[in-house]
Parts: structure tokens; sequence; C-alpha cells
């Protein structure tokens, strides 16, 4: 497999991205979809932030450096990679923050309606965000199976929530049809798309989503907790209300008033004062992303991973998939089921190839096309299978659990 | 004045610390109520988080380099800066964000009370979250000017919530006695030490606060838009719930179950993913100023604004000063009520003196102990008084309102 991953190497139109960003020596890594690489220009952009636009400019830098746009900005780069205009999305806080911002919000527009349905399974967060809008007893959480979604979707639901690529099997929703199947029901759309923005194309406006939040350190690259994104449809943008109601959201924050009056377009989804420092490092990975392409960027993902199967088959592994076999119906990744799977990736990570483990007994690799080769494909299956023949995963050193799984 | 200002510096334990911050060429920075100035290992540590922890590490750093603990590791540096045990204190979010959690979860511990108790003028977050939580029907906002707070506590109010220094004028609260009377009602006492919290001695556990939350990027030098924090008496600790239930509040998030379940201690205030860059950069700053020490921080912020007092009126300024006259009665910080005030500022602005105007006419000079020199109160007072006197703010240039004031 060597040869052929040469040969489609040299056929890769992506390969010279591979440059831009560090990837250490002896790592292949399969774990963007968790925490994604370091841009080779965030650095040398962060220090400026830090030594120039904090500490020369101080407080100046608010309107010189223009730090009360950054949420918009780095909102407006996102846009085109999720089918969004300019003017809908905003970068900021968490995705919990958002989710829990996005779902209010939906509830206030559905008033006599208080469901909010999603799937068992579904991102952790996302299920507890609604949660904590229940424990406020505002919202009823409804789940239902994936296949089930439709016939739960009853005169109740105000909002479905779903992710668009599953956090651990990647596999996809069809988020058009699952957002008909939501407004056809008179509820809203709330996409989660944190496992799918920068690696594969979406289309929010096009299915004419309501909602959606999304993660900046993953396929964004935006560095270990990231702020994230939010947004929200031009049609609603007028009316929206989310409980949020922090100063950055307000038409006139520095207007200092008692009252608040939510700022007319996206701000409004702004709270407290925003992270620059961590903007600006996402800034720089989105700008790369984009320029990169998310159309390229998936159709080499899906090259990637099925070439990655071609190698596992090679070797002799056979390894349950959990994902689909389809590479349409599914994310930049591949998770495969085994007993021992925490075992396993602590045996792959001393070796230098980092998947990740999901709880009980997922292996989940992630294929980040803007960094990935097909050489490093050949040699994580010829690793993987070696881990399974020798079963070095049995050794005591790989069977004990860290704080972060 | 220079002379005694110079005698001053000389005498000035705290002197050496100036050294420790990058303090701009040229600047008179009287900001750092606002935004306070970067600590010079804050770069070095912030490449390293960069280009070591993220760009070289990666996801392994959760682990390695402690990510996972860095909440409460920085909320164990603040707590004993706020009289707080270590842990009772958390990092992370936004101060908004913080207060949103608290008030909601001050209103769970108060069935039957919907009342949050503040006074006009208070940091306008602190008002629109309580806003917040009134538009989702759960609490009723209720303003007493401070003379009246007391009379205004009864039986419907479920808490009291009041920024001990007031952004504005740089009034104190007496902790002590609001916290009781808060209690003598049945209410719940939630003080927001953003305007205080590493300028002057804060003790929340001596006074039976309930709640505080506080800034990142003020006296405690994290940088624009840094974390906030979040503190919580450990007798509540067990019972508290708040309703941002984000996945790193549960009590094992990496067992991704379906069900949110709250971590037993502070972690619960936890949400999503909290953003590492910002509060390593954080970390610097609070260890600084833990090292400095908050009483020796506050017996030189006394003396500085006093000594500007006393230099303005040698220098003939007669303002009106809204800030108490008693510095035991007022936090760092001075101000200044003008009706010119904004194009005051900016042409202090010009001559490198950087205060900042708050709406619509207060003139607001705040005084960071651990990097201004006594030199630099009759510097300022002396351009002070040069502004005032030649009427150079009323150049066009100084009129103009800027994004940010």
């Amino acid at each position: 497999m060597p040869e052929r991953a040469a040969i489609l190497d040299a056929g890769d139109p992506l390969a010279p991205y591979r440059d831009r960003f560090e990837v250490p020596q002896g790592v292949i890594y399969l774990d963007g979809n968790s925490l994604g690489c370091l841009p080779r220009a965030t650095p040398a952009r962060v220090e400026d932030v830090v030594r120039g636009e904090w500490g020369r400019d101080l407080i100046r830098s608010w309107n010189s450096a223009g730090w009360i746009d950054l949420p918009r900005r780095v909102g407006s780069i996102i846009a085109p990679l999720i089918g969004a205009q300019p003017h809908e999305v905003t970068a900021c806080d968490t995705t919990s923050v958002n989710l829990f911002k996005l779902i209010a919000a939906a509830l206030a527009l559905r008033p006599g309606r208080k469901v909010v349905l999603s799937e068992p399974g579904n991102f952790p967060s996302d299920l507890y965000m609604i949660a904590g809008l229940e424990r406020q007893g505002l919202a009823t959480r409804r789940l239902a199976a994936r296949d089930h979604l439709k016939d739960a979707l009853d005169a109740d639901v105000a909002l479905l929530l779903l992710t668009h690529t599953h956090y651990k099997t990647g596999a996809l929703f069809d988020m058009a049809a699952l957002t008909r199947a939501a407004h056809e029901a008179g509820a809203l759309m709330l996409w989660d798309l944190s496992h799918s923005v920068g690696a594969l194309p979406v289309d929010l406006n096009g299915c004419e989503a309501d909602f959606a939040v999304g993660c900046g350190y993953k396929y964004l690259n935006g560095g270990p907790g990231a702020p994230a994104f939010a947004f929200v449809a031009d049609r609603h943008l007028a009316e929206v209300e989310q409980p949020l109601t922090g100063w950055m959201g307000h038409a006139s924050p520095f207007a200092f008033s008692d009252d608040y009056a939510a700022a007319p377009g996206i701000e409004k989804l702004l709270c407290g004062t925003p992270g620059i420092i961590g903007l600006a490092a996402l800034e720089v990975g989105v700008e790369l992303i984009a320029e990169i392409g998310v159309e390229a960027l998936y159709a080499k993902s899906q090259k990637l991973s099925e070439f990655f199967r071609q190698c596992l088959v090679e070797a002799g592994v056979d390894l349950e998939l959990v994902s689909p076999s389809d590479p349409a119906r599914r994310g930049s990744q591949l998770s495969f089921r085994h007993r021992h799977a925490y075992a396993i990736c602590q045996a792959l990570i001393a070796r230098g190839v980092i998947g990740d483990f999901r709880d009980p007994d997922i292996l989940r690799f992630g294929f980040a096309p803007a960094y990935l080769s097909f050489a490093d494909m050949a040699d994580a299956a010829r690793h993987l299978a070696e881990v399974l023949e020798s079963g070095e995963y049995e050794r005591e050193e790989f069977q004990e659990r860290a704080a972060v799984t």
C-alpha cells in the first residue's frame, strides 16, 4: 500500500496545505475531529494580539484593532462554509452556551409548545442543555431514535435539535429532509455542526434551517476550547430573543443604560465580553479552511477514509465498522467497535498514531483532510494491524484510564 | 510635585513590580480597571501553550498539560484574593454568563421568591442578566437606590445582587452589612467583584457571602476578554443547581451519558469546553497579583489616588468628584463629572494619558497599583490641568465618538 499511497499523495491537490500546519514529527494525527492541528500562522497572530494589540495598544485596540467587530468578522468567514450569509453568523462563547441561547430562542418563538426533540446518543452537551431548560421548567426533552424522529414530531414540538455528523459514528443526517419534517410539524430546526463545519459542505440556507451552532476547535483549527459560533437565519433575526442578555448583545452597549434592548442583528446573540485571544486564533484557522475550500476538503476526506479501509482489508484487519460504509453518508471519520477499544487506542498512541476512544467501546479515527496524507493512512492501518495482531494492547500500561479519554 | 513623587516612588515597596508588566513608553495608563496591562511573563506562557501544548502535544495536553484542571487551578489562585477557599472558585466563561448561572441558582434555592434586587446604575450586564431571567418568567427585577436597599429587602426577594466596587463611581458597598441584611430577609447574596478583585482585599467567607462572580481582564491582568470566575460558598456546593448544564459540568463528562448529573463540586458551574489559551494567560496575571498581595496593592492604590488628588489641587484643577472622597470608601479609582468628559478623555489619550469615559459625563481614572508610579500621578495631573486650562479638548478631533468608548 505505501506505493499506492505515494501515487495518491502525488495526485492530491491539497497536499501543499500540510505545510501550513504544525504536524508533529512521528505523529499520525487522526484526532483532528477532537482538536485540530495548529496552523503555522497562528503563533505569530497570537503573539501580535498579545504583545501588540494588548501589550502596546491596550484598551485602544477595541477600536484600532477592531476587537469589537471580531465576533462578527470571524462569523462572516465561517458563514460560506455552512451555507449562511455573513450577517447570520457570530463567533462567541462555547457551543454549549450557544445551544442554550438558541434552544431558549426557539421555545420563545413557539409559545404553547415545550418539547425539544433530539436523539438518544446525541453529543451529551446538546442533550444536557435541553435538560438545563427542562430544569428551569421551560422545556420538555423528548428523545427518539433517528429512524423514529419523524414520528415523534407532533404539535408539542417547538424545536428539533440534531447534530449533523454524529460525534461517535460519523453518521450524517439528511439535513434538508429533517429540516423539512420539523417545519411540516410546525417546529423549528437547530443543527449542531460541530463535527461537520470545515470538513464537509453544509447548506443551512439551502435547506432553510432556522438555527445552528458549531465548534471552533475541531476542523476549524481554532485551538483548545476555541470560541464557538452561532447561526440565526435572516428571517428570524429581527424577532429572535435569547435569555443570556449580556451587555455585548445590547443595541448600545456603551450607553450603559439600566434596561436591556437587544441589538437588531446577530450581535443580539453576544453576551459578555468576547475572549479576544481565542477569537484571533480561531480567525486564523477559519481563514485557512476557507482558503482551502470545504468541497475540496470533503472530496479528499472521503478518499482518505476509503483508502484507510482498503489498507485495513489488505492488512487482514476485520473490525466492526459502526460508521456508515457509504462515504456519502458519513462525515470525515471512521469508527470501529472493539471491546478493548480503550487499550487499543492507548497502544496506538504509544506508536504515535493518535485517534481516540469514546465510551464504552468505540475506536474513532478522524480524517482532517487539510493536513493528512494517504501515506498517513497506510502507516496508521499498518500500526493498527500490528497492535491487533501482536496483542500488545493487552499490556497493563494501556489499561489505565486517564482523566480525559 | 515631581519631587514629592520621586520620594514616594523611592519608598514604594511595590515599585519593582512595574518591571513585571509591559507599560508602553510614553503612556500613563489609568485604565487598568478596564483592561489591565500585559504581564511580561504572559507572551512566553501563551506561546508555550500554543506551540508546545497545542501544536506539539495536541489532544494529549488535556491530561499531560493539565488543561482539564485549569478552571479549578486558576480558581484556586483567585480564591485567597477574595476570601474564599480554593475549592469554592472556578474560572470559566464570562462574568455575564456566570451571573446567569448564579442568579438562576439562587432562585432555585429560594422557591416561592422571584425578586432579584439590585441598584439602578449597577453595571449593565448585572442588570441585563436579571432581565434575561425575567424574560424567561423566572425572576422579577427590582431596583432600589443604594440607600434604600435594606428597605427593599422583603419576603419576595430571593437574591440581592450588587457590585462591590461601583464601576462608574468606585463607591464601595459594606459587604458584611449588606450580606447580613440580605440573609436577615431570607435572601441570598451575590457579589460582583469585577472592579474589586486584585485591587483590594475582599473577604467573601468572612461576611458569609453566598455567591460571587468577577472579571479576569481588569486588575487580574488576564488579557482582553479573559475568562471570568465564579464563587459558590462551600455550604451551598452540594445542593446548588444552575441551568447551563454543559458537559464539562457533568460528574463524569467522559462517560458521555444521555442524562445530566452535576459534578459534586465547583465543576458543576462549568458548561462548555473552557478556552485554554485565555485561561493560561489569566493564570499568569492572577499568579502575579497573588505574589504581590492584595493588602499591599490596596495600600498603594489609596496612596496613589490621594496623591493624584493633591496634585490636582496644587495644579488648581477643580473637578466635581463623584467618587467617595474617603479612600476607605472607594475602590482603586477616581471619577469626576464634567460635561465635556468625552472630549477631555480623548485629549488626554492624545497626550498618552489613558483614562476612560463613561456615559454621559464621567471621566474615570483607575489606579492599578501593580504598575503605576507616583510620578505617573504627578504627570497625569499636570496633563489634565493643561487640557482643562488650554481648552484643547474643544478641538473637533476630540468630539467624535468611537464605537467603543
